[in-house]
């Protein structure tokens, strides 16, 4: 644990320097001077503004500048002796990385919002951190305005949580949101979203899921002790979830939700293990995650002696996420005029990440089959030889065809995904028209 | 700010002394001998329990204490050289708080639970602790598990608060959700929550809402920097609540729920304003407090940058309770071995707390008149008289009277319970049969 810097001089104002000036740095910005007097009481000192490093001094942005705070020098202004405290708002690898090696290795503390880099190489800038004996905070980068990570972090650091379930990324939510309330398609609801702004021109990031994956990694770091990184991340996108997943969720009383799962399993060596993914699934209607609408972010947190939290809230935006962002801002800089840190990294627990085919799921699978006796039997055979087994099986004849719709017991994803297989080799199956998970329900 | 207290020497281990032995403290002591090598690898060194303080030594407990362990003799625990850290789980006023004050004195941190205590004298617990250079952390004194006071305090640090509405008595819920869901009368939901023990046998705490105020003026201090006492708060209990208010929140798509209210209102004067109030109002199905069902817990926070946030969980119980204490115990000793404090009591901003009658809000009133022509253009003549303004009013014939179902915009309470003081005189009006606010939609 750090205890500060033992050779820091004391200040009594504490100088502060942004890194962008877009969507979320323009708000940093509005806020550091609109609250001023309000977070100089709150944290003991007052914040100075020294400079906002920009790309181009002359784009147009959303706030005021005072045209000599702005700067293209980004690693210039904080190599300035009177940074105490460094807010990253670029997002990206490059050149954030750099920069807040080169804040921290020059004494200022970090606050950012950058998930990408967090869950890409989120021990380096720990480690920087802790060597300069200055904090590290980035509530902002999972779930936007939703305080979850110091509640995971601090409030339920002594209990042990056992899984995290968040719906971490708006624009899915918003696509699958318009699916299951007009039965549309993705590609139509995709559509829409990107009308609306609530979808960029290139959705990849979003749609593949790639986005909440990193906020996945950050999560199951936190709330298990334990590095994990996007790569750990197992990660299936929404752009496969048909009109006919959704309605066929809608029958059985579920709801499609792209969720961030990260959760404590037991390893085949007996050792508990962590799993971390992200994938559509089917969750019950009656589950708080499956009210989450339109844009809006949740995440769902179980733990044995707290019980079921959901933390709910606004997961973009660039005035939600500047909440976030000064929220850790206040924080990092009563410790700086403390001489303190908070937490730092912990990774103590150091537990295996499980492969996806190891992590035990449920599946939902419907499947097209001829209407004739015995082929039941035959699937349920199907099942049974890969051992896993039936929780229900709805029936429906449709002509000469009839529809099975299959909802499993918990069983490893590699014996799920290879019962699927198996279905589809089937001579009395004519084709597996849904295949998903299912989520919240045990 | 306080930085611990200079004349301590340093500690590589944690004394823990736990006051009461009941529902919390029980599982207080569990997961602490349970959780032992976690809590001291989030802490960076050993929390060693000292003592458990109990009124009867023999008493029937959920938990194995070691006799040596045990003891009745609370102020001669807290006095102990080797204790750093006291929990209190006793509740009450007394002897609570002449306990804290010594453990502070004598130079422990102290994590509590007592709502109580903290919203009749805060500040006294808070000027001890400055004082002493402690931490005084209390996150289980409000809404349980869910982590509701950090966020305030750290997380939504750097972002203006503007309203807290909460659903934070677990009993009362019970009750307004039964009768929401069977359309069963006060009384009948009572009896039945007493006999699954959501409800205690004396039920008055509850039902008349002093539990929700005390929490309300917890809120209200730590939302809006301003020292507020449950005696600020104005406190109506579900007592008064009917099968036919329930009913008639139903038609309008509402539902009534025990609210804790804590507003950032204008006063007269033109200045900021602190309400705070507990009453059962109406609030939309499509509000996210609505789906709140059973005994949890949820509070509802506006905020200026970040906007709506929810943070949901269970309210109560021994487990749960004790996972909020244990997330305090891991701050406050890590703080203790780092020599610093935490942030204590912030009530800069000083604000008066308006009384009931000039708090701004909204009635649905319901009425019995005579069904003839000019009924509806007196009834809005009194509103009129009162300058509260209608917004939705709904008439419905039911034989020789009729029924008038009034929702008013917003004005003054004062203004507004002036108005069913003056339908309650008019010839034509036979009764007044149901008078509820409406929260949750401006």
């Amino acid at each position: 644990m750090s205890s500060g810097n033992p050779g820091d001089k004391p200040i009594d104002r504490v100088g502060v320097a942004v890194l962008g000036c877009g969507v979320v740095g323009s708000q940093v910005v509005r806020l550091l001077h609109e609250q001023a007097s309000d977070l100089a009481a709150r944290v003991g000192a007052p914040l100075e503004l020294k400079g906002v490093a920009v790309r181009r001094l002359d784009a147009p942005r959303d706030v005021d500048v005072p045209t000599d705070l702005l700067t293209t020098d980004a690693m210039g202004l904080v190599a300035r002796d009177d940074v105490d405290l460094v807010i990253e708002v670029i997002g990206g690898i490059e050149p954030a990385r750099p920069l807040i090696l080169a804040a921290l290795e020059n004494g200022a503390s970090v606050v950012t919002a950058n998930k990408a880099l967090l869950a890409e190489d989120g021990p380096t800038l720990y480690e920087a951190a802790e060597k300069a004996g200055r904090d590290l905070y980035f509530e902002a980068a999972v779930a936007g305005a939703i305080p979850i990570l110091r509640p995971l972090r601090e409030s339920l650091s002594g209990d042990r949580v056992t899984r995290v379930m968040g719906i971490v990324n708006g624009t899915t939510n918003y696509i699958l949101d318009k699916m299951d309330t007009y039965g549309s398609g993705f590609e139509e609801a995709l559509a829409e979203a990107q009308e609306l702004g609530y979808a960029e021109a290139d959705p990849t990031a979003d749609v593949e899921g790639f986005d909440a994956a990193a906020k996945a990694a950050i999560l199951a770091s936190l709330a298990f002790h334990t590095r994990v990184t996007a790569s750990d991340v197992h990660r299936e996108g929404i752009t496969e979830v048909t009109a006919g997943d959704v309605a066929s969720a809608t029958e059985m009383g579920s709801v499609v939700k792209l969720l961030a799962i990260a959760e404590l399993n037991e390893a085949s060596s007996g050792e508990s293990a962590v799993s971390a993914r992200v994938h559509p699934a089917m969750i019950p209607r009656s589950h708080p995650l499956a009210s989450v609408r339109e844009a809006y972010n949740a995440v769902f947190v179980e733990s044995e002696a707290a019980g079921q939290l959901m933390f709910y809230g606004p997961g973009a935006g660039g005035s939600p996420t500047a909440s976030a962002v000064l929220g850790d801002v206040v924080t990092a800089a009563r410790h700086r005029l403390q001489g303190t840190t908070g937490a730092g990294e912990s990774s103590y627990a150091d537990r295996a990440v499980l492969p996806m085919g190891e992590t035990l799921t449920r599946y939902h699978v419907a499947i097209d089959v001829d209407d004739r006796a015995g082929v039941l039997a035959a699937v349920a055979t199907a099942f049974a030889e890969h051992d896993v087994s039936i929780q229900t099986v709805r029936q429906e004849g449709r002509g000469e065809d009839a529809q099975l719709v299959v909802v499993s017991h918990e069983a490893t994803d590699a014996q799920l995904s290879a019962t699927v297989e198996h279905l589809r080799t089937m001579e009395i199956v004519r084709d597996v028209t849904s295949v998903m998970r299912v989520e919240g329900t045990e």
